[in-house]
């Protein structure tokens, strides 16, 4: 089985499951309790704290474990829109139309709850324009909420820009990592980010932790989402997971580093070189810098959903992301670019392994072919 | 060392290591992605689900998956209160002064937002009556959440009748059972509770995650806690953690059930015996059903700082909860008891791991002797 998925999770990495299973054993403990094994587990907790924290030039205090980025994004979100509607003011959000669904669900909540939002739509190839986020600030504007590298297409938008407009402006920049952590560089102060949320299972660890990167996290106003004993700055409640956290430290220590920009490149090139001498017939959506690792392809003359189902025992492919594949309705992205449905249906994102071969590539592009119609 | 805090943290089983490990390697695709390897996942992920829901006489659709009791509590707390408040109704909370740090945290908070909440005080042995209950129902009351089994003292509430109580009045039921679940036998329907907060890591699974039982989730007004991309019928946001899930059915199915209730309660009553024999004068707090795993005990002639201090590579020893161990502040819990801060600062929380030998627990009581003052 070729598993060609590696944007909805990564395989846990043998480094992240070694970390997993030496925490299990040594630091079970809580990590709260103030005997020597409670002491162990927290040094580790703390250690993997400082690891993350040097990956994106952060203190180590600004980095708040969660369970993902799924809830990194709600803490942020609401946290901040809570706070401005305590004081008494109607905040203003300026988010995009190709977020990650959690971050739409996030937002039609808070619209019901009194917050605006502008959401923005995407350039053609994809993008959020840097200009689109300065026309859509309003005087009560609190958050601008726009995704390093969205998750279908794996455009990468300009969000060193986005957040020096922010900055100027006085609105706290939050960004969506998850998909570009550790596969394209990150220093928050060059991306001017106040808030990123990242994810283990995304790199090679564990599902179930992720963290959120707090710019100046001692000062912050943020209400927890999740009120518990004091932990974490009293940001984030819960016994804190050191078993998860050992084997996301593992990951990010060795999932491999921007993703071998190179080589996947020309992997990938190679895959669509090999897609037009079999005469498929396709197009790539999304332009710009695109991930490495991954292409979302529109088959224009294959019947893709019967390649998905013929297949199902030799690779592992996705219509669209995880989180929208259980949906019959077409993913909102693609939507987002105008690209009709039966088109939008016909569309896989694929996403490649750091060790997969060009044998394998070649072989996936004859069996694409082979399901011309 | 020998660890005698398994009420923090229970150390993993082997079967939930096994299942976790199995899970890594076979389900570590996203679970909601619609290819081979994510409906595998998926397939493991609703397996465990009845497991747990089989536990506890629930539905399988009413078990959803959190990261832990805390974020079970704070879902429930939260959004039964921010339903209410968007009716436009003040609502009114009934809990106690002894619940977990986390429960009063959130309702410190939920307090600041307009909530109503009236904190029971115990009985003088550690128990929140049902008639106290009864008294502080009001026309506007929406819930009261009083915990099945405290944290730090043992003891176990009359759930089955506060429930009653909460039937008979219209108003919703939470108890926090992460002290309690597995052992003591819980039946939602003779216990007659509409939320339930359960953890893995309590019962020997892996830390970050937990479920929350809500009565008839498929008709739930609850909003979400975590916003997402659609999971767990929309009641939390996320991609679900196959592995930690996993490693949760089995402590579920591997955890000594009901916690030997007899043979602990031997030892524990052979260790109290031995204290007396070796002319260490204490007392046990707390009276009625206790938890038989577990003994809080105020030492009247030992120096409790110096034992743990001395004992450290020998024991891992309790001062209260491991969630508010770090703190120089004595236990709300024991504060609430009318407990002086002398006698709280030599006061043990202890918890015995189920293999547990007599002699351990002799020496125990004599290595506690020799730090008579």
């Amino acid at each position: 089985m070729l598993y060609l998925d590696v944007l909805a999770s990564y395989p846990l990495l043998n480094e992240s499951q070694d970390a997993l299973l030496v925490a299990c054993r040594e630091h079970f403990a809580n990590p709260s309790a103030n005997h020597i094994l409670g002491e162990a587990a927290r040094a580790k907790v703390e250690a993997v704290r400082i690891t993350i924290a040097e990956t994106i030039g952060a203190l180590p205090s600004e980095i708040i474990f969660t369970s993902g980025a799924t809830e990194s994004n709600n803490l942020v979100l609401k946290s901040t829109v809570n706070t401005t509607l305590a004081s008494g003011l109607i905040p203003h959000i300026i988010t995009s139309t190709i977020e990650h669904n959690c971050i739409l669900e996030i937002c039609a909540y808070l619209e019901c709850i009194g917050c605006e939002v502008t959401y923005l739509p995407p350039s053609q190839g994809g993008l959020i324009t840097v200009d689109s986020v300065l026309k859509a600030i309003k005087p009560n504007t609190v958050l601008v909420s726009v995704m390093h590298v969205n998750n279908e297409l794996g455009t990468v938008n300009n969000i060193e820009k986005i957040g020096e407009i922010c900055f100027d402006n006085g609105i706290k920049f939050h960004t969506d990592a998850a998909q570009s952590y550790l596969k394209l560089p990150i220093d928050v102060d060059d991306l001017n980010v106040d808030f990123l949320s990242i994810s283990a299972h995304k790199i090679g660890g564990i599902k179930g932790i992720g963290a959120v990167y707090i710019r100046d996290s001692r000062n912050t106003q943020l209400q927890p989402l999740i009120h518990g004993a004091g932990q974490e700055l009293g940001l984030r409640g819960g016994t804190l997971a050191t078993p998860l956290i050992a084997s996301f430290g593992a990951a990010v220590q060795h999932f491999p580093t921007y993703y071998k920009a190179e080589t996947m490149n020309e992997h990938k090139q190679l895959f669509l070189e090999e897609l037009i001498r079999n005469r498929v017939n396709y197009q790539v959506n999304g332009s710009g810098d695109i991930l490495p690792l991954m292409a979302n392809i529109s088959f224009l003359n294959i019947d893709i959903p019967a390649l998905i189902r013929d297949t199902s025992n030799k690779y592992s492919l996705s219509q669209g992301s995880a989180c929208s594949s259980g949906s019959i309705e077409s993913s909102h992205v693609l939507q987002a670019l105008s690209i009709d449905r039966e088109t939008a249906s016909n569309t896989l994102r694929i996403s490649f392994p750091s060790d997969i071969k060009k044998s394998q590539l070649l072989e996936l592009a004859s069996d694409i072919a082979s399901f011309k119609r």
